[in-house]
């Protein structure tokens, strides 16, 4: 079933390489675009999210390009967080109180090489590095690039996808199109993050807790690590720019930075000998939120961060990406391969779940880095995963709903985990939940304390 | 108390005026440029917010500059809103129930031209007209524009005001400044609006009832009237770009113009000989809201539509800007005239209430063009009406917090006016409100849920 038209994708990160795959799969004439190297052949990281959270959704677009056993191999599962106080004590909670439900450290490059390779078996894909997108004429569908030298290269095509990132170009041409009522934002969070880690130990083994997302909740602040293949944690430190007493404004030497760590984070800190050298070469990086619409404009059509970018903290960066490209995929095969129906069809469809995981991603900053750390969270949570343990089929916590059922729509668990967790903490607070009820009971207040406030929020 | 900084305010609008005369009262020596001609001199409404709703917080404004007196001259007092229906019938909704509440009318023109005559008798304050900011560079505190001729015009100031509206250039200059975490959107609602009008009477009296804000709510779409002091009304037309029977997309000529009016708004059709004309000549202009943060930069600082552009709906655009000019007067006068402070505070403690009237703005349009045709929604606006009039001074509904209560902040009245529409919406829909009780046990009632639902907001 080759298809004639000739498609152009600007960006051959997570998202435009599976894009890409997929599309190939299908038989269309395809260019892939990256203004990068080819990481498979030079280190193009630069102390940026080095590994990523990988669950169910993410899952779903693997297995539609059949790259589950391939996948599977880079895969490390955490099965909770494993909270850290300042004191180096440890309590793990767990994701999910169901078997078989966890989540998975992978390395961003690992994976992205993995689905390069396959796109290069397929002859109807051409792959370009180094060149850099300029600009689009969404008019005439043309795309114009720079390559190392500074030489200008053209490509016209039937349709042009932007997978190009939080920075798309592809999206900047839209908003700069005139008569075209296109919305936006991008917000910025008071915090900045930067990349560190726990090398190996002497005797090459984890020097944490490898089946485990690593969080050292401080209120305002927080440090976490995941595991990696060769060993390593990669560690991620969560600081606001400025206020409080230590800030990335004010670490600025390294006994500043080290009396940071050893204030906050002493358990961490012995962990990490490279922590003076990683900090000061390591960027700051700012933490934003990009939200647009519409997503399509004559024949172009942006998907993934280029679409919605979000912050980090559900670990659903990439995997609503991948959702991304499962989703767009339906359309088109819906639509019998009508590329035009199916960009008006995604971008209308899409939106309101793009911007319920940038709520959620919002939401879950906050619970990370202070509810985790307190009394009534971890009380709800232990109910929560007792609920899960006990009646596996009825009930699922938002952060289930988030990460593990991918047939539910991020909006959905937006809607219905938020109204769950305003349930328990209202009944926890109150002292309504009867102590002496069967769990089973608890779980049936729980639902109809739900209910109602679902109910209350149609009425507005 | 002569001020010896040079200050630069690029844009002549309601805010820039308002702004200038305040900080010349101070004695600061003033540039204050605008891109159009002089108001005063040529029209430049071009059909577009011929007249504005003026009411407290604009009142404040004005005040503050000494000119109640003659901006009164400028006021048509609007007690309520005349709801039409589509057979004629027409209904009173007052906006209060106490005595001396109610918004004007007024031309933007007409103060405009006020504030500029005022402005102009300031020897300490330079106007210039039809010079085009073209870029505004903020590490150096400077601008340039071009004059009619494509003349290149720099100014050099101790500090920059950007009152320059929703596509504020020197907005756009803080948003392209590299290192800046700048946070930006713009919203695009999928309605439109366009001016059209009624003639005064062939006897020289006002079509409608003066003392009035006409509504004809349609449930999507909605058309408005405010009287003018000419005897015309100023009429605005709010239409989907499409989708629905008839949308700005579709109504392309006058049949088909005339027959959805025929349809939907028959009494205003025969006071409109000149709709066809009107239809056709003036443009369809959309509607925006437009958020960012930080609103200073180095010496420059943004306010007004500038930093916040709202929807029309609850009548505050230029209340808000005016609200603006009155806060940052605060932060100066109690910093002692220091303008980094001022610039640091107002941005840093006014940013929440310009997101609160934004939301509250658009809150509104649902509520104008559908909810106040509304069984449920009248029944709550007459108790409330009750409780004004009874217990003026134990109520105020949340469009008297907004609109009177100028002591009462934005988010204030965002926060405590929805929770008690949320209140009492669910005191109606359950039957909860006690018919048999009197107004003042049904007041408390109401109030014990408010307090009951903002409680419930503090835990999540």
């Amino acid at each position: 079933m080759q298809k004639k038209e000739h498609i152009l994708i600007i960006g051959a990160g997570l998202c435009g390489s599976l894009l890409a795959l997929r599309l190939a799969q299908h038989g269309y004439q395809i260019d892939l675009v990256e203004k990068r190297p080819d990481l498979r052949k030079e280190d193009v990281s630069a102390g940026r999210s080095i590994n990523l959270a990988f669950s169910d959704r993410g899952i779903k677009g693997i297995n539609l390009v059949g790259l589950e056993n391939k996948v599977k191999e880079l895969c490390i599962p955490m099965y909770g967080r494993m909270l850290h106080d300042r004191e180096g004590n440890t309590q793990l909670s767990k994701y999910s109180g169901r078997e078989n439900e966890y989540i998975n450290s992978i390395s961003r490059g690992g994976l992205n090489a993995l689905l390069l390779d396959e796109v290069e078996q397929f002859k109807n894909v051409k792959l370009h590095f180094k060149l850099s997108c300029q600009d689009v004429d969404l008019e005439k569908t043309k795309a114009v690039f720079k390559d190392e030298n500074n030489n200008e290269i053209h490509f016209q095509a039937n349709a042009i996808f932007g997978t190009d990132g939080a920075g798309s170009v592809v999206r900047k041409s839209m908003m700069q199109q005139r008569d075209f009522l296109f919305s936006f934002s991008q917000n910025f969070l008071t915090h900045g993050y930067k990349e560190l880690s726990f090398p190996a130990t002497a005797e090459n083994n984890y020097a944490a807790e490898k089946g485990a997302l690593h969080i050292w909740p401080r209120g305002e602040n927080m440090l976490i690590a995941l595991p990696n293949l060769d060993k390593t944690f990669t560690v991620t430190l969560f600081l606001a720019y400025e206020g409080g007493d230590y800030n990335f404004n004010n670490l600025t030497n390294p006994e500043i930075v080290k009396e940071y760590f050893e204030k906050e984070y002493p358990d961490a800190l012995a962990l990490m000998p490279n922590l003076e050298k990683e900090y000061f070469e390591n960027p700051t990086a700012p933490l934003g939120t990009v939200r647009c619409s519409p997503w399509t404009y004559n024949n172009a059509l942006i998907m993934g961060d280029a679409a919605h970018a979000i912050v980090p903290f559900y670990g659903q960066g990439m995997n609503a990406s991948f959702e991304d490209v499962v989703e767009f995929d339906q359309y088109l095969v819906d639509s019998n391969f009508n590329l035009a129906e199916a960009f008006q069809q995604f971008s209308k469809n899409r939106k309101k779940d793009a911007d319920g995981i940038a709520d959620l991603a919002l939401d879950n900053f906050h619970e990370m880095k202070s509810h985790t750390a307190k009394e009534i969270f971890l009380e709800k949570r232990k109910l929560e995963i007792a609920f899960e343990t006990e009646f596996p089929k009825e009930y699922a916590s938002k952060y289930s709903l988030v990460t593990f059922r991918e047939d539910v729509s991020y909006a959905e668990a937006l809607r219905k985990g938020r109204a769950q967790d305003h349930a328990i903490l209202r009944l926890l607070k109150n002292n309504h939940l009867k102590q002496e009820a069967s769990l089973q009971e608890q779980l049936l207040q729980v639902q109809q304390e739900t209910h109602i406030i679902l109910e209350e929020q149609e009425l507005l």
